[in-house]
Order: C-alpha cells, then sequence, then structure tokens
C-alpha cells in the first residue's frame, strides 16, 4: 500500500479501534439474510476448514520473494498464479499487459561520520534520484515538522535535513516522506532523511513512494533510517553535537517494463457480463517477501473464488479476481484496468480491495449509494461468526480508485490493523507474521461478500453517476 | 549476557511471570523495615524524580556504540565513566587491567542461491572460525533439534546444518547456539545455520557466544540467521526443494588485548574494609548499542551509588560499583576481578549483578544462607511501591559467578523480561526501548537494597563455606 492509498480513500481500512461490537447488537435476520446464511455458513466453513490460503500464500512468497515492478521476480508470480488459477479451473485465466516504471534502487550506504562512526541500517525512498559516484557528505540539521524545518530555514542549506516525525498515524506522518525532499530542497539542503514511518521497530527502516519531484528546485536523495537512528541523531543534535552523514545511493529509473495485471474468474450463470471485482496488488517493494502488502490481498480473493467453483456455488453473475500490477510505485495496474475494461465498467457491479494486510478481519469499508450501503450491511450480517460483521463508512483502495473515480461503487476489506505498520515496506513482511486461522478467515470473508453481490436478483445499486473525470 | 550466565546461575532472572503480588499481602513493618523506611523512601523519591539515569544511559550508549572486547569504544567508554565519576565525587575511582580475548567478526555474508537467490540477513556466532576465502557453498540439511539430527545422521555429510528451533525459553534454544557446531561437525557438516534465540523479529538475526570448539572433531563456521528465513528454508525443505547456500565469514581472533574492570565506591564510614559489590557488565556485543545488555545494568548500580552520595547517605560499609569487561565473550572480567580481590572477599559482604534489561522492576534473586535470606527478604519489602518486592531463591550473574564461587552471597537484579529476547544481542538493542521511569525505579531498587546491606549492624550471614574450587 502506497500513501496515496491511505490519504484518498483507505484511512478507515485498518482503523484499530474497529472493533465488530458496535453491528453484534441489532441483528435480527432480514430476507437477505435468512436466504444466503446457508450458502455463507458453507463458505465460512470451507474457507475455515484448513491452512489452505496459508500455504498459498507461503508458497508464492518463499518461491518469488519480493515482486517489485520491473523484475523477473513479479513476472515469474505472475506466470505461476496463471498456471494455478489454470490448474485450478478457474475461467478466462490472463494476464493483461501493463507497461509499469523500473526504479532500481542499486547499492545504498548511510554512514554516521560524526560524532561517532556507525553505519545507519536504510532503505532509499521509491523513486529518489541516486547520489554523485562516492555519494554526498553533509552535516545534518534534525528537524520534527515542516514548521520546525521552516523555524531553522536559514540552517538548512547544504545539510542533509533529518525529519524525526515520531509516528502517530501512517496519513499524518507518511507526508513527510512524500514531499520532505522538495521542502528541504527549497532550503537548500542537498539530501533527506526520514524516520521510518512506523510505530515500532527492531532497528529497522521502512522504504515507501515520494511525491514526484517538484520541477522547480533541485531533485536531491532521500532516504529512510531507523526510529531508533533518527532518534539518537535528535539527542546529538541536543547535546550540541556536530553530526556528519555520508550518504550513497546508486537509485535510478530504466525504461518502462511490460507487467500485466492477473486475471481469473468464475464467469456468472445468468449474467455473465455483470462483474465484481476482487482482488489485491500482486507486485510489492523491493524488501521482505511483500506477504502482507499485499500478496495476502491477492491470495484471499483468489481463494475466494477458487472455494465458489470447488464448492459448485456459480453465482448469477461473473466473480474476477485481479492481482494489479505496480501499485507501489506507479499504480499502473489500476489505471490499466480502467483503461482495458473502461467499455464494461458500467456492467462492474462492485469492486473489493484488499491491501491492509490479512489479519483478523474486521469487516469491509463501503463508498457507494445509500441503498446500495442499506444491502451491504445485511450482507456483513452473516459475517457475525468471524468477527468480519463491521461496514466502514468508506472503502476503496489504490488499485480500484481510477474504476472508481468512474463510478463503480467502491470496497476496502478491513482488518485489525494494529501491528501492519511495524512491518510495512520493511525486510520483514513475511508470511511467517500472519496467522492461517485469521488469512482463512479473510478468504470466508471476501468469498460470502463477493458470492452475495454476485447472486443478489438485481445488481447493488449505484450512486448517480459522478461527472466525468477524464 | 552469555549463555553460561543462564544456564548456570540466572535463569528466575527475567521469568515474566514473576509478578510482586504474590509478596504484597505479608507485608507487618519488621524493626528492620521501619528502620530503614525513611532512607529508602527518600532514596526511592530521589531517584525515579528524574531521568538522570535514562539521559546517562542514553549519553553513554549514543556516545560509544556498541563496546566490543577489544575495541577503542570499549576503552573509550570506560575512559568516560571513570572522568565522570571522578567529576561526580565517587572515590577510588579506577580501571583495574583485564586482557581479554580478541575476535573479529570481518565481513560476513549468507546468501541463499536455490531454489531462489536471497540474501540472509545474518551474524556469524562468537567465536566462529571463519570461511576460505570465497566462502563455502553447500546444500542445506533442515533440522529441529539434535535428536532430529542424529535421525537425519546419514544426510548431513558435507551439508550446511540448520537448526530451525523455535524459542522456547533461552535457557531450551540457546544451546542449539552452544553446541550445534560441534555436533554437526561430528556427522561431516560443513557449516552450521541457527535460527536466532529468540522469542520474535522483524527479520532481525541475533549473535552471540558458542561453547568451545569440540577438540576432536574439525572446527566449522557458524552464524546465526533470522526466524523468518530459517522458517522459510525449513518450508522450502518440506517442498521436497534442493537448498543450496554460500556462507562467507571472515571471523578470527587477534592476540589478547588489553582492557580493564571499571570501580568507583563510596568508602564506608566505619567498615571500609567490608564491601557490597554491585554492577553489569560494561562490554557488550558488537551490534547495536548493548543498552540492556548491559551499559543499564552498569548505570543503574552507578547511579545507586551517586544517588548515595548525592544524598550523604554514606553508609557503614563500603558500596562498590564494578562495571565488569568482557562478560560477553571470555568472561574475563569476573575472573579478573576474583583474581585482583581475592584477599579482600572474606570481606564482600554481598555481590550484586544486574544483566537482565533495566526493564520494569521486579526484585531479586538471592543465593546465600538462609539467615541472610530472612534479613534480605525485609529489605525487598521496603521496594513495594515500586513493584521490585519479589524475592527469588536463587541469583548470581557471570561476572559475580567467580567470587561467588569463593563464598561471596550473590544476588540478581529481576525485571520483566519478556521483551528482552527481542532485542538480545541484535541490532535492536538500543536505549529508545527502555523506559526512562522504569530505568529510575531500577536505580531505587539497587540503591536502597546496596544501602541497607551496607548500613546493616552486622554483615550479611554466610552460608558455611564451600570446598575450594580453585
Amino acid at each position: 500500500m502506497r500513501f496515496v492509498a491511505l490519504l484518498c480513500l483507505a484511512l478507515p481500512l485498518m482503523h484499530p479501534a474497529v472493533g465488530a461490537a458496535q453491528n453484534r447488537r441489532a441483528a435480527p435476520q432480514t430476507p437477505l439474510q435468512r436466504q444466503f446464511a446457508p450458502a455463507a455458513e458453507r463458505l465460512i466453513s470451507a474457507a475455515t476448514a484448513d491452512s489452505a490460503a496459508w500455504n498459498k500464500l507461503a508458497e508464492l512468497t518463499d518461491t518469488y520473494g519480493h515482486r517489485f515492478s520491473g523484475s523477473a521476480a513479479l513476472e515469474g508470480a505472475i506466470d505461476w498464479i496463471i498456471e494455478r488459477m489454470r490448474a485450478e479451473g478457474l475461467q478466462n485465466v490472463r494476464g493483461e499487459p501493463v507497461m509499469v516504471p523500473r526504479w532500481i534502487r542499486g547499492h545504498e550506504r548511510a554512514e554516521l561520520l560524526a560524532p561517532r562512526y556507525a553505519r545507519l541500517p536504510m532503505l532509499g525512498l521509491g523513486g529518489s534520484i541516486g547520489t554523485p559516484e562516492g555519494g554526498i557528505t553533509a552535516d545534518v540539521l534534525v528537524v520534527t515538522s515542516f514548521d520546525d524545518l521552516q523555524a531553522h530555514a536559514a540552517e538548512a542549506r547544504g545539510k542533509i535535513v533529518l525529519f524525526d516525525v515520531p509516528f502517530t498515524s501512517y496519513g499524518a506522518t507518511v507526508r513527510y516522506r512524500a514531499t520532505g525532499m522538495n521542502e528541504a530542497a527549497k532550503l537548500g539542503a542537498v539530501g533527506v532523511l526520514l524516520r521510518s514511518v512506523g510505530p515500532f521497530g527492531i532497528r529497522t527502516p521502512h522504504t515507501g513512494s515520494m511525491a514526484p519531484y517538484d520541477s522547480t528546485v533541485t531533485r536531491i536523495p532521500a532516504a529512510a533510517i531507523t526510529m531508533e537512528d533518527a532518534a539518537m541523531l535528535h539527542r546529538m543534535q541536543g547535546r550540541g553535537q556536530r553530526i556528519t552523514v555520508r550518504l550513497e545511493m546508486e537509485a535510478h529509473y530504466l525504461p518502462d517494463a511490460p507487467s500485466r495485471n492477473v486475471i481469473g474468474e468464475i464467469v456468472g450463470r445468468e449474467k455473465p457480463d455483470e462483474i465484481v471485482v476482487i482482488g489485491g496488488h500482486i507486485d510489492s517493494w523491493d524488501v521482505g517477501t511483500g506477504a502482507m502488502d499485499d500478496a495476502g490481498g491477492v491470495v484471499i480473493a483468489w481463494e475466494a473464488v477458487r472455494l465458489l467453483h470447488t464448492l459448485g456455488l456459480r453465482p448469477r453473475r461473473t466473480v474476477r479476481v485481479v492481482g494489479w500490477t505496480n501499485e507501489e510505485n506507479g499504480g499502473r495496474g489500476g489505471q490499466g484496468y480502467r483503461d482495458a475494461h473502461r467499455g464494461e465498467l458500467d456492467k462492474h457491479v462492485l469492486a473489493i480491495e484488499s491491501d491492509g494486510g490479512v489479519f483478523r478481519p474486521v469487516g469491509f469499508g463501503f463508498t457507494g449509494s445509500d441503498s446500495a450501503r442499506a444491502v451491504v450491511r445485511q450482507i456483513v450480517g452473516l459475517l457475525r461468526s468471524i468477527g468480519a460483521d463491521s461496514l466502514l463508512p468508506q472503502g476503496g483502495g489504490a488499485d480500484i480508485g481510477p474504476i472508481m473515480a468512474l463510478g463503480v461503487p467502491g470496497m476496502a476489506h478491513v482488518v485489525d490493523g494494529t501491528k501492519y505498520f511495524w512491518y510495512h515496506h520493511t525486510e520483514g513482511d513475511n508470511v511467517d507474521k500472519l496467522d492461517p486461522r485469521e488469512v482463512a478467515q479473510n478468504v470466508a470473508a471476501m468469498a460470502v461478500m463477493a458470492y452475495v453481490v454476485a447472486e443478489l436478483p438485481a445488481p447493488l445499486p449505484r450512486a448517480p453517476a459522478p461527472a466525468p473525470s477524464r
């Protein structure tokens, strides 16, 4: 998940305080719930009977590791998914071509030279330029906010500016990752370091995208260091010590590379052209194995469709699983899906994205018409036994954002996000952090939501058409 | 803290289940408690009035970083402590010479070559030999125990054996770090990898000492990898995949180097030759900053003595703070202290070691005579307000072990150890993980225990003299 997702659409997607309790009181069975309870129970029971989803996620992430846009691992993973989906009997399995940006991290290194020598574990920020060969060596100015930077504007020239901003929420903190380099460059800084965006670490740097460079100022390199080291440099500044850092980065872009959105379907038995899209993004950052960000999102959607197929629950409409490519550093998969399917978006009944990890399920967030919300609220009620019966006021995701902008109702899969940002965009995003039982419950939640929406007698009612955006 | 400490002496030192509650019920004030309550309250109040101890710990660890035996940083930190102690007015401040082993990690790297390429974050184990230049490349055999290794004895020859032993307790798991290389070498293995010893990580390798190489088998190199990667290799083996790893280590020993035990005192007003020794070890592993292992132990003892001095609480006997050197990979500091003070050990009334982190205090563990225990039990009762009123059945530590073996009553400072092994011997052992208030409470606990024992009318009664051990 990149910052755009959370800033624009999905803030409630992982709110730790969101529990299912609020919805559990008022639970009379509506006709819809009575109609779909047997199918829901069958799906929940089948999904949670084993660890198939966790095992699939482990095999995918063990076998291909991280899957950065432009990498052979990403394309290998997509090939593997296509082959597996076909073997499972999914329909219309294919990869849809998308050109993706190709940012190369290269060798990188940060060293504290004064007041003492230390290696600073670091990760360059996605999209950053590199340093000149041999790196840059400069004194450090530590600031705690953009206001603090302005208050010390006269001291920034020629310095490496370190934003030591303790984590409050992702949205509040990630903006320093997004535009810190532009704000520092305006004052003549030669580089930017960022306290990694996360509430906890074990000397763990977090990477992630920056916003585009401001074309009116000098481009400067930017990297994240650990929260421990950021705090230490801050203390050193507080003691009046001169802090010198050497930063070396080979980061650069290569020409765009071919990739694919990976797609499989269970074709609707009555209205095959009406579509419920569910999925996550198959690309990841170039660290860890991207198990929670976001192979897990792809796998739970995929397993949901496989379950429908295995159980012979072919709904009225088509359910399409999509593994979007290049969510992390470009969003080209979501844009490409929109462009390739522009002609059938009117028939897209719902798009559900999972991109907040596959921890304990909480429910869904929905953005659409009030009448659709009334239906969706009844469907989440079917997920009470697995605690996934919360309906949040907004939903979406970076990959479905482009089609939501054209009127497709959007939904975010919502989980307990308490620890998501411990691992987000780090070497520690691994399948071990995920619980097989919780992953299975997420499959169940996705399967029930997709099935019922695809089986309803009438499509989910849409909101009035928005003004054309493109 | 190295494995010897826990295996031999200090197992109860950080038991997470140990709370103070059990002791809180029976708390009538004894005459001893009534006598010392005012001094105890004064010390607790002064210790917890500010963050002086945490700040000192931060300055020490920020300024010198890790302090491995034989390093300039260790000697620099010792010089700094000596200078600071003198400036504070402590008495008889000095460094007592000790020769320490000098193990050099050098460049090291582990790579998974098959079934796919990946860097495996790793730390060579202390005392390991290096690999031949260019490293060793071999297939991997994953085992889960020494029994499992024996069951696959025929497959070990020519392999790198990975011990994937999930953490249960430190004592139960660390034995694979201690002797895994010997057991694997007996079967013809060419190297050993170890799942890092700890209950949780964010792709965090943990180093630590091995036992001596078995002189009857070939020496093979040994390194720890992360728990995530160990589990992944284990899954790969379960899938029938051939796993190949390249391991490259420059590890080697240089000749022993000079170091020092660092010492300061508040000299007793009546019986200056009777001594209460308190302290921790000033050396650390060559990763992180050794803030909890064990600069924190040194600092709380030091701050305890400084508080006595500042408050004018000069007790009957001498209180001596010692920062032992080379606990982690040799134990030479503890041995050197014994040898340098052999003539005055009869007058060592008590030795207290803190080497389990300076998290929330729980109390003390004590090894000594029953009559001494009855006194000590009353003293911990004075620490009820800070929750440090548990008295565990055994105490000690690696540094005071040598003098305990000669009859000195020994005590371990005990804290809540829930998270200690998240950070132990990793890059994440940093002051940020410690809470200033809890550090201050540990100063209070150490100050009260040391003061009261040093002020009692008669020395703590000793157990009958043990058989001479050396």
